[in-house]
């Protein structure tokens, strides 16, 4: 079962409390997979006995495999809930096929929302209507918007894993990542993203050419078939104030999912011309929900993960969440085509993907003496590699009080991130290796690697990066 | 050319004003290649025409290769200087392979010193003689030692380039790089190198154990046969106060050079056991001389390179440097048998190494339109990529004033060091990609990586890193 992908074989379930969200599964799942049979079959674990075996039957024979698509009802958009209700409930070893949706969808809606159901369903807002009123999770009748825009990411879940409880380990494999296609036909076996030099870019303000304060959007597009690993750019523009459904003007961008009007921009098609960005398709956004607070921003990432934007969490990539609520409540969102380490202007290629992940619980009692058991920050594993997450403040809801949430864009720092990841390395090197400080500080230096992950989401990241094969084998 | 190593058919040539240097040549030589013929022959390219030819005989029809061991007399410790004296002077695309000693042998001096004339001749120091008197830029009669450790690395050299003026750039081609084999017979065919975990250490005083403001030698042992890509552990020790010749204590490593009393320390065998660190053997220091101050600290480094702890500046890599003086005066020192990013408590495996570099000038009239343009900073070339070298003030020499060799140390950030990359890697996509500076910014979020160099060098260093083949092709 560990290899298992999604395929027209599997059985997908979902939560019955959500007959709505059913519905769409069904649509969803028959646009991407063609083949699927009328009669799913319970897909069985084929290294388990069978209830006909001698030995006595295990309690659980099978595993499933949940299909969320995304739509208004599947999706928190910009925040964080430790009350958020559930769209699924799964047993550890289930696999969960998750469709995402980038929040820039609508600085190019003919290419990455027009035709698209899901997409449709959530970026709708009329004069009336507005489908998923909050984004963020500031105030409701906040000026730029419901929510203030104090989070923007859109978030597929929560998922929630029976028998997670506080103190346990949430293993979540990504199994299989693709790139969403327009459903534009005008664009058909393409995919677009869009990428923000945005007002919180580490750039802004700092430019040699005028206006310094200019927010400029880039399409890029990316070959929806995986078979080029490039992606490249087809045209750019200067953001121009855009009015809301609302009648909210956007000086700049400061509220998710508004629509940008063609009519008020200059595209420049002139752009990277055949410069091949190298394809990382991944998750920007991912974690299990804090305990800290009711309603958490999207942008800081935590101990809980969130928004690390680290683009080595793609296919066959592992992480690893402290559970810090019961049933974990995993979301996943911010799918980025692409991005280098720093997300320097603000953004990646944000582009929507379908992620199929499975998820393993650890629990507390049988932590000590693995590797899992100095988990209490994401910890990502590759192929090759393990990697701790520094921030600018660890757990910054626990530590920067009441008022954490605004505090934090005030300690953004890489000096900081560093001395966090310094910390976190430590930690995993002594307890998953039994070695002594001063060993461990030495490894450090001669054999780590400490990378700038991001300096755009207020709490500001540092990587460390150690390679499995230097460690002794267990055998 | 291009490919030249250096063996026993070259033919190597030393500044006629150095004659104590060019006996102690022919020693190093032949110890280094026993194969080495009595009767040397200029070399010549084969691709040059010869004078027999019908076309007019180039000016210049040879290349030389010279080679400069490690001794008191070639090396200058800790600083670089705009008027030391050449130790060769060489034409461009000549070759010079330079020994190279770690300021840290004498961690272990029956391992890395003894019965090695080179380092013998350049760390010897009794109550009467000290063969090199001055370590580092620092006052003469400093209390620590002449210098005043204001400046570690031994560096060999300098070059003198022929023809080198202010505003061209110097490229050096890293041909070979071999770590130098111990000289004692105990330990034939193993190479050593110490890792300092010290008081400029970014981890000093933030310990878990213990005292926290302890400093940890740990001696490494690297395979002198190249045939092993990696290094383990052999002992450490902690650092306790050690008394110099002239009866100077230190008691922390204040003073570079300073022999450590094995009487003195309790070893410690049980370290990193089994653990390979993957190997990495490069320069830490490299560079030419800056204009600005007569004698400067080997420490920090700047816009002439110097110290700038990049584990990339290994063999096959290529450095460019902007030229601040007539003759460029190119040094290197600081060799390392590996390091990660950020070098984190304070050293790297300090080893002694051997490099075969070639010397390519580019005069500043031929460098608008190529990719040397924006050559005003330490440019790394690696087989598939482009790094420019950020650090927290790009020229502290000249940004800083007077007191700008004390004044860089309270300078230090990481996040002024990414500003710095930032600036500069945004002028390399623009001068030559022919980027605007949107593209620029877009493409630096998308497509470049952004890396810690360096915490400890008082000027610490973000790295940013471009893939090459994400530029089109010039055909």
């Amino acid at each position: 079962m560990k290899n298992h992908q999604c395929s027209p074989s599997c059985s997908h379930h979902l939560s019955d409390a959500q007959p709505a969200v059913k519905e769409e599964f069904d649509e969803a799942l028959h646009t991407l997979l063609p083949a699927l049979p009328s009669n799913k079959k319970v897909m069985h674990d084929a290294t388990a006995p069978t209830s006909t075996s001698t030995t006595p039957a295990p309690a659980r024979i099978s595993v499933q495999h949940h299909y969320i698509p995304a739509n208004a009802r599947t999706i928190l958009w910009g925040y964080f809930s430790k009350s958020a209700t559930p769209i699924v409930k799964i047993d550890s070893g289930d696999f969960v096929t998750m469709e995402t949706l980038t929040h820039h969808a609508n600085d190019d809606a003919e290419r990455m929302v027009q035709g698209d159901a899901g997409a449709e369903s959530v970026f709708y807002w009329d004069a009336k209507t507005k489908n998923v009123n909050r984004r963020g999770a500031g105030a409701m009748d906040a000026k730029v918007g419901a929510g203030g825009g104090l989070g923007v990411h859109i978030c597929t879940g929560p998922v929630h894993i029976h028998g997670a409880e506080v103190g346990d380990v949430l293993e979540v494999r990504i199994v299989d990542v693709v790139p969403r296609p327009s459903a534009n036909p005008l664009y058909q076996g393409k995919t677009f993203g869009s990428n923000a030099a945005a007002n919180w870019g580490f750039h802004y303000g700092d430019t040699l050419t005028e206006p310094k304060q200019r927010e400029v959007i880039t399409i890029y597009e990316v070959d929806a078939s995986g078979e080029r690993n490039w992606a490249r750019a087809v045209y750019n523009y200067r953001w121009t104030p855009q009015t809301d459904p609302f009648g909210v003007v956007h000086a700049t961008i400061d509220y998710p999912g508004v629509k940008v009007d063609h009519q008020t921009i200059l595209k420049n098609h002139h752009v990277l011309k055949n410069i091949r960005v190298p394809v990382r398709p991944h998750f920007g956004t991912i974690g299990v929900a804090p305990a800290e607070a009711e309603l958490v921003s999207s942008i800081p990432p935590s101990y809980t993960g969130g928004n690390i934007d680290n683009w080595r969490i793609g296919k066959g990539a592992t992480m690893y969440f402290p559970v810090a609520v019961p049933g974990a409540l995993f979301t996943v969102g911010d799918p980025h085509a692409s991005q280098g380490d720093s997300e320097l202007c603000g953004t990646a290629i944000e582009c929507s993907l379908t992620g199929t992940f499975q998820f393993i619980l650890h629990k507390k009692a049988d932590l000590p003496g693995t590797p899992l058991a100095a988990v209490q920050y994401p910890l990502l594993e590759t192929a090759d590699e393990w990697l701790v997450h520094g921030f600018s403040v660890a757990n910054y809801l626990a530590e920067l009080g009441p008022d954490a949430q605004s505090a934090i864009f005030t300690k953004s720092s890489v000096d900081l991130a560093l001395r966090d990841a310094y910390h976190k390395m430590r930690d995993f090197l002594m307890t998953t290796q039994a070695l002594d400080e001063d060993e461990a500080i030495s490894l450090m230096a001669v054999a780590v690697d400490f990378g700038i992950t991001q300096v755009v989401d207020g709490n500001w990241g540092v990587h460390a990066v150690v390679k499995k094969n230097i460690f002794p084998s267990s055998e």
